[in-house]
This record gives structure tokens, C-alpha cells and sequence, in this order.
């Protein structure tokens, strides 16, 4: 029987009466973007996957499935990912199988449509990473669940599998609502985020070809939230425009403010949350699809170098104890997606130092703790037609996880 | 919970106590080649598809087995199989675990007995796809099931797993049991089969080496349901000799017929069902099972070649609408086991003219889809003493599969 | 339903009493080396095993978990440990999922601390097996054990997962454990065992670098229960002498006694059981460490050609009939961990004549039948405050594990 971590305050009886209330609807629908939902729907996803993880806390069963498959889909490497989906899927009663099609190969058209519907005769939900290709990724997932929509209207399939993008070129919704989770927790509230501060900054790393998706996902969905949103990063750094474009909207409507600049310590500068990490130029990461699909093997090479050695102008770009002396208090959240590189730790220089990480640490592991719960959530959201009635049911029936 | 697309005129009752009648017996047997199994043992695996495939449209959790492992030993590589061995395994209650033993280890003797028995301590079913070697494949799954039935005896094993052929050198039963679960509902039963002319037809492809299971596979059972078989191929891409005897004593038994020709036109005219598909000629296969065993890699390039080579000569064997238009009426079903050589699609010339496959697409997704069932059928047949009983059981209990 | 080979003397209700007396506390530890634990949590570990393989051949469901995964992280190939791994967490309700971090990889410090806690927030047992590296392995599930505790306590994870021992460089608890249960369930009770010689000995093989894990666990465990040790190899073959040191200890303290010699004769003479077993001498597997670590191919090259050419020398060290004939009365019981290098048959000369293998092959079977029992005893043992408790209650409730 796990120790009870669970928190008193947290009352599973009130949330599933919110989440009702909210009268979302993304059932026989995918989770692929955050912008693409509702606030009613995001509250949803967020609502369930704190229920889930306050059962989990209290040893109440979640299987909402007595039996049924869940695919994983990993078109790039992935530990952490590939636990949080497998122990999602297992939370719920699904059982994971690998989909392993080889890391080099893009399936098109007639490919997706058909292998989407052969792996779906039993299965309840589909996780995609697909995160290396700009322009893709997302393409891929949407081409997935047009096949899926087909299959099931056509009699093929007798349930619709939901998709959920675990980190596309575009977002990374599993990981961005991990992170919100986290603030909403530790500022007690969604109310309490209208005004913070957060600092979304790159930062120097000795490797190259990071995605682009978690600071695109930050951005976005944070900017949802009143908080005051502010994107740092060298020259040339950018992100996907139609990111921005979604930020500022956000910014806008919600109240908060959405800035972009080229200093670390401007984003730092009284800031209540910092998130430091590195990416890839887009342009870069256009040139270097291009690459890849045309196996152009040099043309890699020399593309790696090139962004080696202008990352290397931006070592100062480092999270240490000066900056974070700059931030509201010297007290701001650290955030990360982990693994983080920490000077001298993981490499020579990195991301963060060494001292700032280590007090960190735990936030950040507790920060990832929120994934398997917020999958979960999706794919709960995305199959059942009433899911707060099938929370209620589960309390209910009170059965024990764990013996 | 699924949309139902429970069919509403499958009555699950009755069907229970149809194959309660059949009085079939696969208690402690395997499940290798359709023509070791008589007619009622036939029936029986595809009675009780029929009803998981009911009760899973109706969301009746078919669980069967509330802990056990289920091996998968792969050969070869597969998706599509791979998918319906975990999802037949996950409907009964089976969790999966893959053996690996690396494509190109095979293994011999003691090591089969051995391994048969070291993976089975806690197992009720063994799905194996060896189809690469002919005059091997079979060969091994005998051994595998020789070893365990010693160690079932001998007190090594509690349980006595069965083996379930997912495709071997002689047969691929899953696939064409599924074909004839497609065709029987499409013709509104078995009794409607009776006459109906199939074309399995040899079509061209540019790849080299597929196996000789699918046509064997479906001459050899189609012709027990009184149907009149005609296998077309150019000349030298014959079938192993035994499964031609096979199904012409099933076509003098069933009353249907069995004839060999040389023209995709002949077997196109006036057939109800056309199924056209590449093979390799078994004597290549012979020759290519001997080089692979020498580690000859000149000589199968040089084979590869000239099978190729051989292969071009027969580009006009692509079923199109010009000969789908010389079948009954011109309106026969379209046949395949996935994937399709797609002309245009998904190669320069291949099978099937790219319009005909389109018409044909959602049919080949429903026939494939019997295949997990089938499957679970075979394990559940082999498994229980009264699989009847069992259903009958399920049934009763109604547990919702999903929540 | 299994064919009941449940022997009808074993009484679970008498068996569970006896394992509450024991009053064993292993709740929220780990099981990495036999000489670690006391007597009681040996003896509750045993019992646990055999009461779930009673309950697996009488039918009765001993699921614990109703959800929740388990991680496998074999750092080295294995077959057999994987699926006994597989099985028992299977047996007790857990899904595993792999950890792959490729077998070159050794991680270190920050990456086991943080990849421990990013696998478990929903992990109930974490199953490791690292032999490969002298003064490595038990080192690395040490970290990982850490890890585990500082995120438990911190509240990063709502449950403490148990880490399994699934073979490093000082044990094989798994292994031992099992082979003690064989021995125990043949002579009929532990007390029975008192007094009985037993040879741990070396024996030849055409392969280099197998694990010391092995001998060095039957050594240290047999010498608990009052037995007649006695260790023998070819000078030069010496093991840990750390663990010589422990067997030396638990052979006085049980009233048995332990012997090192170099002579197989000297061994097996009178002899109860006899153990012959392949394994590189500890020296050298130091040396490999450093070579593997440093990269250095040509270092390892060399190493391994000198080790085969001495290896050589001792092809007499092969066990036969006229060395069985030595043992008491030639009726010594032979083990083996499997599998074996048995001559003519697996190799040219090996460990193992083909005719004493042969006689001996459906014990080593049912020998290797004890390790999922064992494994999912550990697991048990060390996830349940009252292991008596729950196992009593899966008695009462007596679900059927299969239908």
C-alpha cells in the first residue's frame, strides 16, 4: 500500500463536481495542441489528471478499462515519455504495445491510413512522439486521427482511439500542462498565477537539435493563465512564428502580456518563475529536415558544427546564482523538462550550475511527476463520453489498487 | 465505451449453444495447420471469433484469464500480426512478453526443448511466425510443442500452453480464417459459399521472397466450404506440392472444385472472390532457405536478381478494372492480407491498379480485422476444456469491458 | 484450468500461519544480496515463493496490484531471467516495462538518481540485472535503491518501489534462492539438508567471461543450512574473496563446514549434489572491467584469446559418469542455473557430458521452475507491510486465476 502523500486539502467529490460543471467535450476527439482547445477543455484535462493522481495517492483504483491496448509511437528516443505513457495507460487498465517502425522512416498517405487502422482493432488510445522533423510532426498526428475518424464511421473499428501528441514539432501539451500543474500547486491556484512572472529563456547546451516544442508549448499555454510571459534568446534563436502569433492572442485575451527579448537577465529581472532551457533555431531545424530527408550525411555534419560553434557564443547563457539573485526575491520556481545539462555535472558547460540545480532538483522531479497523471487525463477526456461520471463511479466502487 | 456496431441479428445465445453442439475437442492441441483440424474443430475456432467479435462490438469484457503470459516469437518481422496477437492476447486477459532471439539465430534441438520449457512456467499461449525457411518453420513449431507437452507431463509446467501458428512455411491459419469469416459474412454464410468461384491469384510485385503461406492457406481451407478454387500463376511460381494435394481432396470432398492454370484472366472469369497476391516459387525458396543457412550473401544477391529479373516478365499479373470487369458480373470481392504492392502507391508498378484497391480498401481493413479474434479464438479453443462453458460464463457475469 | 500438479501435502492456511511467525520485516527494502538479509527474511522469502506456486497450480489468483508497472533493466542479454522476471510480476498484477538504456552505457551519479525517480511514479518493483562489471553492479542498484528513498521521503513518489536483484558481480539471489528450494522440496525439508555435501565446482567451457554471481551465491547460501560446501577450480579461478569470507562465516555459525579445493574428484566425492559450472576467475574479470571501460577492443581481444587458452587446460574438468560416480552412492542430484554447455550437443566439449545432462535435464527444468515464485516473492515481501495478511486474503477471496 503506497504511503499516503495525499494531500487533506484535496477533495476528489468537489473536483469531480467542477469537472461536470465545466460541460467539456473532447470525447472521440484527439489531444494534439493546447490552442486548439477550449479553456473548458484544458480545465477538464488538468481537473482529471489532479483526481487521478489524488486516487493514485490514495490507493483507489483508476481502471477504467478491463481490458483494451494502448500503441506507443516513438519516432524519436524517449525514457521518461515512454514511462509516462506506459504508466498512464497501465494506470487506467490499458495494456502498451511498442508501434516500432524504425526511427528513419516517414510514412505517408496510403501508409498512415492503413497501419492507423491495423493497429486499432482493439485499441483504446495512441501516443505519437514525433518531434524531429519541422513541418511534420503534427502533420503525422492529424493524418493518424483522419484515418482513425474513417475507420471507425466506416464500421472498421468498433471504438474510436484517441491520439495524444507526447511531443510534436509544434507542442508539447503533456509536458507544458505537467508544468502548470506544478505553478498551479505550488502558488495555490490558478487564480494566484494572474500576474507571475514567467522568464522562458534558451539556454547554452554543448548539444545541438533540441525541439523546439516545450518552449512553444510554454509560451502558449501559460500565456492562457494572466501571467506575465517573457521570451529570452540569442539572436537568431527564434521559434515558430505561429507560436508567437498564438502567445500574443493569449496574452491578449487573457489579461497577461507576452514580450520577447534577447537578454537572460531581462527575463529574469523579478521574474517568479524561470524556465532555462536550450533549443534550436527553427531555421536550423528546417535546414536540417531538408537534410534528413534527402540523407544528405555531410551536409548534417557541417550544419552541426556550424550550430556547435554559435552556440558557443552564448555560454554566459547559463542559469546560475547571480541570475536567479535577479529574479522576484532570489526566490523564483525553477522549471525544467529534464534531463537538464548542468555545468559540470552532465557536461563541461551547460544549462544550469550545478548549485542552482541541486536546490531545484526535487521541484523539478516533482514537476515531471505530473505527466503520467496528465496523459492519463487525455486519454480518460478523449474515450469516455462522460468522464466525471465514470471518476464518480470509480470512488464509488473504492476498490483498492494495491492490495 | 465503443459506439456499437454490434450487429444486431448475431445472436451471442445461440451461437454459444451452436458451438456447444459441435462437440470439437482442441483441449491441450495446438493450432498449426487448418488441414490437421476436422471440420468441427474449423467451426468451432470460428464460432467462438464470432462471439468475442460480438461481445467486444457489445463491450462484454471476454476476460478469461486473470493473470498469465502470453509469448510472442516473431521470426520475422510483422506489424500487423504482431498487433493482433497483443490485442487477441490483452481481450483474454494475457499479457504479452516477445521472445527475441535475433533473426538470424535458428535454433536447434535441445535449445528449442529447453527454451519451450524455460518460458512457459507461468504461460498459456505461444503465437510464432517463422516463415522465412521452408522445410523449417512448421518443423520448429512441432518441436516447441513436443517439448511442452514432456514438460506438461513430466510436472515441469502447471499448464500445458498452446502454440498458435502466426504464419509459418506451410500455412498462415489466422489469415485464412479471417479471410473466410470475411467472405462468409459478405455472402451471408457458409451455406452461401457453396459454388462460389475464388480466384487466388499469383500478381506481381517488385520485391522478391514472399512467403507461400497466404496462397496454400487459402487453397487448402477454402476449398472445404464446397467452393470452386482456381490457383493462377505464371509458370514456375508453384506452390509445395503436398498443400495442392491437400486441397484437392478437400475440393472432391466439399463438392467444389480445385484447378491449376497459367492465365490471371482464366481464374478472373465469372469469380465471385479474387485474390490476387505475389509470391516467390518454392523452389527458389528452397534455394534461397539453403543460402541463408550457408551465410551466402553473393548467392542471394544474385538469386534476389534474378527472381526480380524473372518476376519483370509477369507485370501485366496486376489485377485492375479491366480484369475485375471479366468476374460475375464484374462486381467480385477483392482480396488481400495486407499490405498491398499499390500501383502508383506505393511502388511504380505492383498487385493492384490503384483505383481498384481504393473501391476494395475499406473491405481489406474489415477482413483483417477478423484476425485478433481469430486468434483468440485458437487460444481460447486450445485452452479451455469447455470453451462453451466459458463464454456462456462471460456472458452471464456481463462485465462492461470498458467503463 | 491447469492440470492440478499441486502436491497435495503442501497446506497453504499452515503455510501462511508460519510465515506471520516469522515476523520478517522487509517492507519497503530492497533484495540484493542473501548474506544481507537475516534468517527470517530468507525463510519468509521461501515460504512466500512456495505458497504463490501452490496457489498458481491449484488455480487461485494471486493477484496483489490491480494496476501498476514493474521496470526491467537487464543491462546484459538474458532470456530465462527475463521471462521468470516477466512472469512473476505478471502473476502479482504488474505490467512491466523495459528499461533499455543500451548495454555499453554505464550511468552514473546524477543520471541514476534522477532516471530512478522518472521510472517509478507509478513503479512497484524494479527488477535489475548488471554482471558484467566487477565492483559495478551491486554498486548501481545500491544508487538506485538510494534514489528510491530520497524520492519517497521527499514525496516526488507516493509508494517506494522495491529494487529485485536480477544477478550482479557479488550474487544471484534469484538463482540461489531457487536452487535451495529444489534441493529443499528433493530431500524433503530444510532440516534434511543438514550434514549434506554439496560441490560447488568449476567446470570447462569453450566460452570466457561468465558471471561469478553464481557460484558466489550458492557458496554463501548453501553454507546457511548446515551443508557440506565444498568449492572447487582450477588455480587461479578464484572468486570474491569477499564472499569466500561470508560462506567461511555462515558455515560455522550453521554447523556446517566449507572447504575450498582444487579438484573436481576431491569434490564430488560423496557428494549429495553437485553443482559444475563454468566461471571466470575474478582477476580477470577486473581486468575486463578496465578494458571494457577504457574501450580498449584490442586489450579485450587479447584477454579473451589467453583466457580461452587457459580455460583450455581444463577440459577434463567436465562433469561425467565415472566423476557422478564418486558422489554418494552416484546418485548425486545435479544442477545446474541453465543453460549448460553440454558436450557434443551444444558444443564440442563443454561442461556437461551429454548422457549425465540428459539424465539430470527435467530436474534442472523444475530447478529453474522456483525463480518466477521467487521473484515475485521478493516483490511481495518487500511491497507489503503484512505479506501473511494479504496472502491470507487471496485464500479467502479464491478467485480462479484462469476461467
Amino acid at each position: 500500500m503506497p504511503t499516503a502523500t495525499a494531500t487533506q486539502k484535496f477533495d476528489i467529490k468537489k473536483a469531480v463536481a467542477e469537472l461536470q460543471k465545466l460541460g467539456a467535450d473532447l470525447y472521440h476527439k484527439d489531444f494534439l495542441l493546447t490552442w486548439q482547445k477550449n479553456d473548458a477543455e484544458i480545465h477538464a484535462v488538468l481537473k482529471i489528471a489532479e483526481i487521478l493522481k489524488e486516487m493514485h495517492a490514495r490507493n483507489i483504483s483508476a481502471r477504467m478499462f478491463e481490458t483494451g491496448l494502448a500503441v506507443s509511437n516513438f519516432r524519436d528516443n524517449s525514457t521518461r515519455t515512454r514511462f509516462s505513457f506506459s504508466s498512464a495507460c497501465n494506470l487506467l487498465g490499458l495494456a502498451v504495445q511498442d508501434l516500432d517502425e524504425g526511427k528513419s522512416q516517414i510514412a505517408h498517405g496510403e501508409t498512415v491510413r492503413e497501419t492507423a487502422n491495423m493497429i486499432s482493432f482493439l485499441t483504446e488510445a495512441i501516443g505519437i512522439r514525433d518531434d524531429m522533423f519541422i513541418g511534420k510532426g503534427h502533420t503525422y498526428m492529424k493524418e493518424v486521427a483522419e484515418a482513425l475518424d474513417d475507420g471507425h464511421k466506416r464500421g472498421v473499428l468498433n471504438q474510436r482511439p484517441c491520439v495524444v501528441n507526447l511531443q510534436c514539432d509544434l507542442d508539447h501539451p503533456t509536458q507544458s500542462m505537467s508544468d502548470l500543474l506544478f505553478i498551479k500547486n505550488h502558488f495555490g491556484g490558478f487564480d494566484k498565477l494572474k500576474g507571475k512572472k514567467i522568464a522562458m529563456t534558451w539556454a547554452y547546451s554543448p548539444s545541438y537539435g533540441k525541439p523546439l516544442s516545450v518552449p512553444q508549448g510554454v509560451i502558449t499555454l501559460m500565456s492562457r493563465f494572466g501571467m506575465e510571459v517573457e521570451l529570452a534568446y540569442p539572436e537568431g534563436y527564434d521559434l515558430l512564428p505561429d507560436t508567437i502569433k498564438v502567445a500574443e492572442k493569449h496574452a491578449k485575451k487573457s489579461g497577461g502580456s507576452f514580450k520577447v527579448s534577447n537578454s537572460m537577465e531581462s527575463a529574469f529581472k523579478d521574474a517568479d518563475i524561470v524556465y532555462p532551457k536550450s533549443w534550436a533555431p527553427f531555421k536550423v531545424m528546417e535546414r536540417r529536415t531538408a537534410l534528413l530527408e534527402q540523407g544528405d550525411h555531410a551536409g548534417l555534419k557541417t550544419l552541426e558544427k556550424e550550430c556547435l560553434e554559435n552556440n558557443a557564443k552564448f555560454k554566459n547563457w547559463e542559469c546560475d546564482e547571480k541570475k536567479m539573485a535577479l529574479t522576484r526575491g532570489g526566490k523564483a520556481v525553477y522549471m525544467h523538462c529534464l534531463p537538464a545539462d548542468i555545468t559540470g555535472v552532465s557536461c563541461k558547460a551547460g544549462e544550469v550550475a550545478a548549485d542552482t540545480f541541486e536546490k531545484a532538483r526535487i521541484g523539478t522531479y516533482k514537476e515531471a511527476g505530473y505527466k503520467p497523471f496528465v496523459i492519463a487525463a487525455m486519454i480518460a477526456a478523449c474515450t469516455k463520453k462522460d468522464p466525471a461520471a465514470v471518476l464518480a463511479g470509480l470512488m464509488k466502487q473504492n476498490r483498492g489498487r494495491v492490495l
